[in-house]
């Protein structure tokens, strides 16, 4: 190419190059290294490689794009158009397109050929596609006595000269098959070829007869109460279903360390809770093949996420090393097999990847929710928080990442709190106080009213009124505490026994009752001092990182996982539970780990990427900090005993200080009890 | 290293090169790419790097080698003799002993460290050792709080350091295991590591706690009639057992082609007939680790050879491809796969090899046989015949290599023959017929004597004389040419009946009466038939190579194989079944296949050299030659219609041209169908 030949530019990654005049549209990307799928290799049968030349002038590129500047449709897309309908409007093929004059050629970042299957915008994400599966169409030599080449052997040598794989490996579930499918597709077949690494040799992973327009892969996140999978297309990148599922692990153990107490305490423990997850994970991927009308047998790419505990559990490790000092992970780095040797259920050639660990706490979901949110990727001082159990935190930017994990216990999941319940309907999502009357008024889900307007009572007669889901507890105890019910130490002010019938005395402590009903929904002191044991933890990870990066505040927050999505971040930063920033910084991302997986799906780069960021990720083992103790106390008080909060002020007026002695209270020490007996129940 | 610094040459390889004073031996010798076995990583505790001292002048390599030139034992040397006992007579641990001068070392092929497994001289070669597996101590950091790398990516860091193993794979088998395995060895474990193909990533089979010594591979010949096998140690090269069986197969048809039949008229032949091979090869394992102590988890490499149709059937391949033209093998070059794959009950994680096939009728045995002989590493022309219902032959040298197969058929191995039967006790093995007297004197199995000498009777009282083997087979229709009884053509002449009494009348026909007991034992004019088919299509196959080499002679002939042991070369030359050559250059060269399997066990390059030889062999498919034809009439001649065999002449007195007509005779017609026939069926 010279820089006199025709100019064309790729959108919308901006390659460009000049290319001589009769240069296949498709061969130009290639040499730009632009990713435009196809299978069937030039032959213009699989309709994968369709672009759109943009019109017009382009003066930021200095370049006028026109489609008199690429050859008409030819032969070979008018065939195409009679057998596979008319191509949609302004698409071409790139395989038969030749570059005519200078272009702008867009990459559409979907390629519908089966229209029939509907799409979910579960991730509202554009993934570049570079995925580690490939279709690849040949046409196989015929046996020839005179050259007793194996069937197999010949094609080899096709996928060599057609595709370029050098040295391809065959998955051994294939032999028997080769001969059978190369005369049934009359030896035209398609080759599924896996290569993850550049330095791995590529393997023959699939064969069909015939040409094959379409591979699925899955991402999956396998969390401690919930298990999550997009299933997508390997082809198109479209994410055809997303669906989730109750850990069954649950009936092991509610907690990751009762977990790992039956796996100790039972003979066949870890035999059965790996045989459950993996029972789990080929049920989800049943229900979402069924959703989306595709055969499992087309999945061929399968990328995971998961807490160390159920990492450990899903590929068949014993996790009892992880449930006592040093905890240790018996693999941190990435995983690579075959779905066959980990029991799933799918295409019996599909591989499988599961994401690297951070730490022994810090999973392979905590991997991919940065893969997703990318802290490393930019300048600003990003805070990635997943709360669960145990909180996973993720703190950095472009020169440095660090990380730690918390053990926030199960208080932010309801588990500890008084009236605590899973978000379910009746349960309490909203609550506000009113100030003055220290009244209180509250959504309930499925309800759109609150409590004050008319025809709430109607609207959860079904259900009722039936406790406080984990979000809504932040919000309640940080409304009492604006509304001045509780002190910054947490404390029920027992002297507004006299100004309002809500505060109820408890014999030496007080609550205050939220709903006046049945059941009775009241607030303790033990509920606040739950939430407040939960955040200061939180917090003090979050104050470690800080201090590790040598900063005083954060730029942006990243809420990672259901209780993210479902918290109101003002709240949560009112009771303290993330340092002080700019309230339009803080964002929930939803399953950000499940994110990081499909990204690993769609793009191999992708997973180098994550690899090595995580080799750079610098750990952090709270249990092993001296200052972890002193954030901790500090951060016991609303919002912190000694950190401002000046952007929160800015929007949300924070009460007076009110500072009471709680009846027998002496934080420190027996916290400190408390946190190490948790941290030897969760790891 | 320098010319000034000290000349170390290693035998028996005698690469040579100069190093600095105090290197130690092993790191010379790795420098010049000499083999040195090591477990222990230069920790003196393994004993597997033992060298020995030239004492001496060596003129020829202008050296004087001395034990004063080498560092004398230190501390490591004097901890391994008192833990290990005493190193024999001379020999040093070439990982502590250092380069002080001048010296000549010897690596000694066999190094016993268990003394108690004893050898079998099963091959008499030595097999230079590079083997793909090796096992690597290492000593792994313990876990780390502060640096939360997992177990095995700890693991795998130290085999990167101490031994180079960079990108290491792990078989998902140990994922499981690794944790457990890492404490009970203190963090001292040993690995096995699996690289067969420097393009390929090496891989992590195995894990022990602990120096682990010992590692043994298998090299099999799966037969159409037996299944013989090598258990060697992969760190000595030593055989430690050797082993046959009948193949299983023998329920499902005698030969080749009937088993291809069953599989085509059983829904569930196939399965039946792999699963039935793969349980012989299971049971005969069993049998070697029995012979020699060794355990069957410590088999980590397996190299198989086998024809066309077993190779298939063992890899689970339907082989009904190879029963009919175009003769389409489903893969023909070599395989890799995992022994677990194909239910192998060795090291779970043990590897398997299978060497190339070369046709669709030249199996991966004859590849074995031609990596044994090599034939392409020599100047003469060598012809390789591996005798078994199909010939395998090949003929070569280093300029060019060719290969067929001839369909022979059974009658060699006495199944056409009236009164054949398997070698055993009771069967005839030699036999001499007096050309004055037409009297036959035979030797039997089971006895050391001649029928004519005294005690015959006797030491044959117990099997009585049952039959013809399928060697003596050849001899005696020698013989009986040799003495006149038949004509070149092979007729037995019916005008001696009133010369002997063991010339008998069958209405049209006569045969000779071979033994005068119970049973009667004759040859027909039919079994002569026989053997006349069945070394004209081999004799036609040879005849077919050495035009395509452009020779009228060959210089050395090996026969490989079961019947190749047994035959007398010069009556097999009597009979034409191989062209002529100095009786001194006949070699029957035994399980030639099983041989090679061996040597590509022991050391990977082998599998490459036979690979890329195999990838050079032109192949001949006999059927579509159109001289196969003529070169088979001439052939049915003894020793052959139109070819001379003057060296044979000068050893053996061939009698004079005697030609008679057969009643109802007429050779060509007949025998072309019989053979077409016949290729119907063996493919």
């Amino acid at each position: 190419m010279t820089a006199s030949d025709p100019l064309v530019l790729f959108m919308p990654s901006g390659k460009r190059g000049n290319f001589p005049l009769g240069t296949p549209v498709i061969e130009a990307a290639r040499q730009l290294g632009v990713y435009v799928e196809s299978v069937c290799g030039g032959r213009a049968t699989c309709g994968r490689c369709q672009v759109v030349v943009q019109e017009g002038h382009f003066a930021k590129h200095k370049i006028t794009s026109s489609n008199s500047h690429i050859s008409p449709k030819g032969p070979k897309e008018e065939r195409y158009e009679r057998v596979r309908g008319l191509l949609a409007d302004g698409r071409r093929l790139s395989c038969s397109a030749t570059v005519q004059g200078d272009l702008v050629i867009d990459i559409p970042q979907e390629t519908v050929i089966n229209a029939q299957v509907i799409r979910k915008a579960a991730v509202n994400r554009i993934i570049e596609r570079n995925p580690a599966v490939q279709l690849c169409y040949v046409e196989v030599d015929q046996p020839d006595m005179h050259k007793p080449l194996g069937d197999l052997d010949r094609l080899k040598v096709v996928l060599e000269a057609d595709w370029g794989w050098k040295d391809l490996l065959v998955s051994q579930h294939l032999l028997p098959d080769v001969q059978k499918i190369l005369r049934k597709g009359e030896w035209g077949v398609t080759a599924a070829i896996h290569r993850d690494l550049e330095t791995s040799r590529p393997t023959l992973i699939a064969l069909w007869p015939g040409l094959k327009n379409e591979a699925y892969g899955i991402a999956c996140d396998i969390g401690s109460t919930t298990i999550a999978m997009h299933l997508v297309s390997l082809l198109s990148g479209r994410v055809v279903a997303s669906s989730g599922t109750s850990n069954p692990q649950i009936r092991f153990g509610e907690d990751l360390m009762s977990r790992v107490s039956y796996v100790m305490m039972n003979p066949d423990g870890r035999e059965a809770m790996t045989k459950a997850v993996r029972q789990a994970v080929n049920e989800l991927t049943a229900q979402v093949c069924a959703e989306s009308g595709v055969d499992r047998h087309d999945i061929l790419d399968t990328v995971f996420v998961a807490n160390p505990i159920m990492h450990h559990l899903f590929l068949g490790i014993d996790p009892t090393e992880l449930g006592q000092a040093p905890f240790a992970l018996a693999v941190s780095g990435e995983v690579h097999t075959w779905a066959s040797e980990i029991n799933l259920d799918v295409n019996v050639g599909a591989r499988v990847y599961i994401l690297p660990c951070i730490a022994g706490h810090v999973g392979a979901d905590a991997a991919g929710a940065t893969l997703s949110e990318g802290p490393y990727r930019q300048d600003k001082m990003m805070l990635l928080v997943d709360v669960g159990t145990n909180a996973e935190i993720v703190l950095g930017n472009r020169q440095r990442v660090v990380a730690a994990s918390s053990p926030t216990g199960p208080a932010f999941e309801g588990a500890e709190i008084s009236s605590g319940q899973r978000a379910a309907p009746g349960a309490i999502e909203r609550v506000r106080i009113d100030p003055a009357t220290l009244e209180p008024k509250i959504r309930v889900i499925g309800s759109d009213k609150w409590s004050d307007e008319e025809g709430f009572a109607e609207s959860v007669a079904a259900t009722g009124v039936t406790g406080i889901c984990g979000s809504a507890i932040i919000e309640v105890v940080a409304e009492m505490f604006l509304s001045g019910i509780i002190s910054e130490d947490g404390v029920v002010d027992g002297a507004l026994v006299e100004r309002s019938a809500r505060i109820l005395s408890n014999g030496r402590t007080f609550s205050y009752l939220l709903h006046d009903g049945s059941p009775r929904i009241t607030v303790t002191q033990n509920d606040i001092r739950a939430i407040q044991l939960a955040k200061s933890a939180l917090y003090a990870g979050v104050k470690l990182l800080m201090e590790k990066q040598g900063v005083d505040h954060v730029d942006t927050i990243r809420f990672a996982g259901a209780f993210g999505s479902f918290i109101d971040p003002k709240y949560a930063m009112v009771l303290g539970l993330i340092p002080d920033c700019d309230l339009a910084e803080v964002k929930a991302v939803g399953n950000a780990a499940g994110t990081g997986a499909l990204m690993a799906l769609l793009n191999r780069d992708h997973r180098r990427e994550i690899e090595s960021t995580v080799k750079q990720i610098e750990k952090i083992e709270t249990a092993l900090e001296p200052k972890f103790q002193e954030h901790f106390v500090y951060a016991m008080a609303l919002p912190n005993k000694v950190d401002s909060f000046p952007k929160l002020a800015e929007q949300v007026q924070l009460p007076p200080r009110k500072v009471l002695a709680e009846a027998g209270a002496g934080e420190g020490g027996g916290r400190r009890r408390g946190r190490e007996g948790r941290r030897g129940r969760e790891g």
